[in-house]
């Protein structure tokens, strides 16, 4: 890795001891407590809360130590600082990049207003489990998805140079393979192949890791057994060396004493010296004496120069010694006009529309009731939020503000096993038009150790939908979610259904939109809701079998009584799938629809077939289609392009989505869409020969606005 | 490998058509079509029902064919030819390994009676998903009583000398890590490391092949990728290569053809290239022509000379060219007594006793109310029987050929949605003293093809529990199954409740002998029993996480209000759990007790210490305890040893098995019980050096009758 001539004055001028104190970030609430670890050299604080308290922790550093090196000032900004957008699984149902790179830019300039220079986001870790609590965080279920929204949010954090205005240093976390803990537990084993973690897992961050993301956080979990924090192999050398990777790794929150638990670390002595040999660059939580004077005649000392090295250049980058205080006055302490309407626009954006019998929007068609613990709660910013923050509204009063006088009657809460309120409910039923049921789990429900056994709606809220179905007047069902819910046991009943998510300070009033049709909740599930829990994992991208199932099974007397009567019956029996259920999700990845209506042209390709040698060139092929609004009101469409690979010596996936493209149209308007398919969209990870691979042979793509709505063309590598 | 003489002068003999024969296994029910097959020189038939059918093939092949090679006939004898045994989940819930020896012995000598020479079992798959239906046919989650139980079967089935009557030739299957599909779907996609497929998946292949398995049968799914019937990695490399195994591996039913709704096969005849090549010796299921002549220049040479030098050495082994016909006479079709009476006595030992608030044993405590849908049910065999295994009677049959007069009200059937008959089972409560409640699921809902993704009770059964449990009689449950059960909705009510799983032709009477003391129902747990199904997999032998759990999640509204104000509050809220969910399993792996009491001893070790070159060298420690039985009854305890490595340089399981014993002890009477410890126990593999290792450090060994009620002692390997 280069070094900057200031890079290496200081590593050559540094004591071990400052060299040290350069790789941690320690929690210290108190701002005299941050103070002091500063004095001691500590190169790297939480967020003191205030653009002031930066200041006087960047002036201890600059002036009261040795060498004045700044501080790096960190914080979990994940999805805002002060006006809160919606959560980044949300942020991935929007299907919209562009829209993803503005909220992280909003972010990043409310957070470097107040001298936050370091977030630890985004998370790109891919998950098909959606018990684990901490999908929320993320992109959903899809690599290329994730891929696509991973780099937009670190373009948008970083921009074009960190040490512009309004920019913070990203982190793609959590190294590697976070998403897939045993049984959906957070912080649980990992078990994965390394065909599974290149093909998957590795990707996102490969990506992010191309688009310029300055620092990576290591993950809790073990990979095939060896601690992320200890895991040299995957740190050293598929990061650093493979990738290049020259930034700067950070642990996770006491991610380095969690090695003691982990049974790989004799004594805390030990743990700190595995987790730096393997890669890690700054400690995170523990404590100062973690890295005490011992800690050098344990360390390799080029390995601490490497850190060092890694650190200061981040804080160069950031144009941190030339400026390492921020202006107190300029510091944004809540949302603008504008950023409201940015955060508003993306709740919209990002919602789903599962089911629509013509309920939606609701217009003007009449009397309103509101109901459902989400009537009147104000939890709408979603997991992983600060104090500070700006609060959402309740669609209630989002309602009045639009002059709407609905009947307000939550009925129910959502945890509370009362369902007595449900009655006045059905009474006010009687006499409203259409009834919107705004249903869902609570923040703290979903983000990090946040897991959940049963992905039921909790409390009493079934029953709720279920009594206002029986009310007999229109109705309209709006999930308020951080992640994929179990909604089979009420789903038939609503014939309407909107996915909100939570959608942060302008939820409220940006699902008044969606309801009255200001906005089209053209988004696309980034994550498959399965029938059951029972059903985990469910995912699209699921690979071929051997025995796929054309239909699912039914615990009947009948169906279960085929016998095993001699080894002569194969037949449609011995297929995969549970004798007790349907086949696939309730609702796949990527479904979703619009208010209005579109037409598609039959796809074209520019080529039928293209040699193993031009792919390797960078010749791509192009699939373009003609997409048209039929609908008298102007609309969203999304595109979805899956390719599949009909035959490698790999199983492949089912389909796998490789290009997608959301457009908004005018009643009338047709555009031509046009995706390039090349090398990289066609290649996978072939383990036995360690590299990525395209193999020549038939490849299908298919392209539509859902899984289920595609046409397919196809075209040969030779 | 070695060729006899025999074998070597046929190789050079046979035409490549009549070795292409030999590599087939084909079904087909009519008997003029098999011995039309065997005419064209197939070297495989499928029972065909009868001594007298085997003999007329045998004849065919034997005086019909040019090099007169007898025939190797195959049958899936899971757990029983006429008498039906105990399933092998079951058998394994015994701890008993000469138990599951001696049934093994009887199946062998009643299939072999009538000709057949090779059974599809043991099934040594460990699995940690109870919705996998298959895991009926396994031996539950734990590697050591998997290997332990696996090397019993082996014994069993073959014997000292394949050419013995009564022996037949064992299949260790599915290689490998069958036992691990994606949401315990069957078939679908296994994702693995190297490092769980040596330490957990390969392990009890590599214990029975060293005792001599016979065959081996590759696995549907795929392992990383590559699917087994096509994976030569594994099959070739790691079986036959690295562990030396001269045997057979066969194909399972349809799995060569199955290559290409894979997606690695271009058509079929690549798909049997691969598969050959790859390492299978023997196809089954697919048509004579999937190995037409065209295969010939397909597949190399010596690979089939090897895969048929392999079928005939087999063929040797089994004496089947001195000896191709079996005593027609000497044909058993049904059970004798003495079979009877040990499938009896295995059904009453594999019986878990999970809880017992003394109404157990029932001894003659006045009018007993039987019911619940297997109160009369006669579907006592279990997954994996033929339609000539010997039928099961019913439970109320049992109890009234013992004079007891029982009032039998099943109340409920098992799928049925109807409580109709729920009221009369209460009324007569009114009358009764005690009541028994036998429930469960059908055999068809578990085995091959028979994944539920709903663990619990069907059809309306749990209100049936309920039903009696507000009846205000003392009542036990009894649970039929094939598969852990979630009980969790009714577990607490039960005071006692014992687990028969599916026993077998004498079910029903080893069910009675449990109620009524006969038997000591002192099996124990061969698999956790998860708390819903939302927590699977749940385990024992789970690894070491970085955040353990204390206590479990509770889901009111102050403990989900945890507020994640910033990195400050990191405590029990981060730990791995779910956030609705008591820690741990609903029973775990082990669980069991007996109708007598026991004391132990405190544990004694040999030594307190032991170099890593005497363990290299054999040598081991001795772990002694003394166990007493209390009780005035005689009773049967058991001991688990499990190992607690504390540190490693990768994640050690938080106990591992190592060694168990039953001992059946006389009141008063006291066994001092003594377990070797040595390299095999204490190794792990390590992928890094790609071996099994011993690390030096402290080591700590649990021992008792249950996880829960286990002393430790401590020794260190330097």
């Amino acid at each position: 890795m280069d070094r900057s001539a200031r890079v290496s004055r200081l590593l050559a001028d540094m004591t071990p001891r400052e060299k040290l104190g350069q790789l941690q970030i320690v929690f210290r609430p108190r701002l005299d407590d941050a103070a002091r670890l500063v004095r001691d050299g500590i190169g790297s604080v939480f967020w003191p809360r205030s653009a002031a308290a930066v200041n006087r922790l960047q002036r201890v550093a600059v002036t009261e130590t040795r060498l004045g090196i700044p501080l790096l000032v960190g914080l979990d900004v994940i999805h805002g600082q002060r006006t809160i957008a919606p959560v980044p699984l949300a942020q991935a149902a929007s299907f919209d990049p562009r829209l993803v790179e503005e909220l992280a830019r909003l972010a990043a300039s409310e957070a470097r207003s107040g001298g936050v220079t370091w977030t630890f986001s985004p998370m790109v870790d891919v998950s098909f489990d959606p018990r684990w609590g901490r999908v929320v965080e993320g992109f959903g279920e899809d690599v290329h998805l994730t891929s696509i929204m991973g780099r937009a949010m670190v373009r948008g954090y970083q921009g074009s140079d960190l040490s512009l205005p309004g920019t913070i240093a990203a982190t793609a976390k959590h190294f590697v393979a976070y998403g897939q803990p045993e049984g959906g537990r957070d912080y649980n084993t990992v078990d994965v192949s390394e065909h599974r973690l290149r093909n998957i897992h590795l990707e996102p961050f490969r990506a992010v890791v191309d688009e310029g993301a300055a620092s990576v956080m290591a993950a809790f979990n073990t990979v095939a057994g060896r601690p992320m924090h200890a895991n040299s192999r995957l740190l050293t050398g598929t990061l650093k060396d493979e990738w290049g990777f020259g930034g700067v790794i950070v642990g996770d929150a006491d991610g380095v004493r969690n090695l003691l638990p982990h049974g790989v670390a004799e004594d805390l002595a030990d743990a700190v010296t595995q987790a730096f040999h393997a890669g890690i660059d700054i400690e995170m939580g523990g404590a100062p004496s973690d890295l005490d004077d011992a800690a050098l005649t344990r360390i390799d000392s080029a390995r601490i120069d490497d850190a060092v090295a890694r650190v200061l250049t981040l804080k160069e980058r950031l144009g941190l010694f030339e400026r390492p205080y921020v202006h107190e006055q300029d510091e944004r302490t809540g949302p603008t006009a504008e950023a409201r309407s940015l955060v508003r626009r993306a709740a919209a954006r990002s919602s789903v529309l599962l089911e629509n019998d013509g309920t939606l929007p609701l217009g003007r068609r009449g009397r309103i009731l509101l109901t459902g613990p989400y009537a009147t709660s104000t939890d709408h910013l979603g997991a992983w939020t600060q104090s500070f923050g700006a609060e959402a509204g309740s669609i209630a009063a989002a309602l009045s503000e639009r002059g709407i006088d609905a009947e307000v009657v939550p009925g129910v809460d959502f945890l509370d096993d009362d369902p007595g309120g449900i009655d006045e409910v059905v009474a006010a039923a009687a006499h409203c038009d259409v009834a919107v049921v705004v249903v869902g789990e609570p923040s703290a429900l979903s983000g990090e150790a946040a897991s959940r056994s049963d992905l039921r709606l909790p409390g009493r809220q079934t029953e709720l939908i279920r009594a206002v179905a029986g009310a007999g007047i229109p109705f309209v069902v709006v999930v308020v979610a951080g992640r994929p819910l179990v909604v089979g046991d009420w789903a038939e009943l609503a014939g309407s259904l909107v996915v909100v998510w939570h959608g942060g300070t302008e939820a409220a009033a940006a699902i008044v939109d969606v309801l009255l049709g200001d906005e089209d909740p053209a988004g696309r599930l980034p994550m498959s809701w399965p029938r059951s829990v029972g059903q985990v994992p469910v995912y699209y991208a699921h690979e071929n079998t051997g025995r796929p199932a054309t239909r699912g099974g039914t615990l009947s007397a009948e169906a279960e009584d085929v016998g095993l009567h001699g080894p002569d019956k194969v037949h449609e029996k011995y297929t995969s799938k549970y004798l007790d259920l349907d086949l696939g999700p309730q609702f796949a990845f990527g479904r979703g629809s619009s208010y209005a209506t579109f037409d598609h042209s039959i796809p074209r390709l520019s080529a039928s077939g293209v040699s193993l040698a031009d792919l390797g060139a960078g010749v791509t092929v192009t699939l373009e289609i003609d997409v048209t609004n039929t609908a008298s009101r102007s609309g969203d469409e999304v595109l979805q392009v899956f390719v599949q690979d009909l035959v490698a010596t790999v199983a492949q996936p089912v389909r796998r989505l490789i290009a997608f493209a959301r457009r908004t149209l005018a009643p009338g308007e047709t555009a031509t869409l046009a995706f390039e398919i090349g090398r990289d969209e066609l290649h996978f990870w072939d383990a036995s020969s360690a590299r990525f691979v395209v193999e020549p042979g038939l490849f299908r793509l298919h392209v539509g606005s859902t899984l289920a709505a595609t046409q397919h063309v196809e075209f040969r590598v030779s």
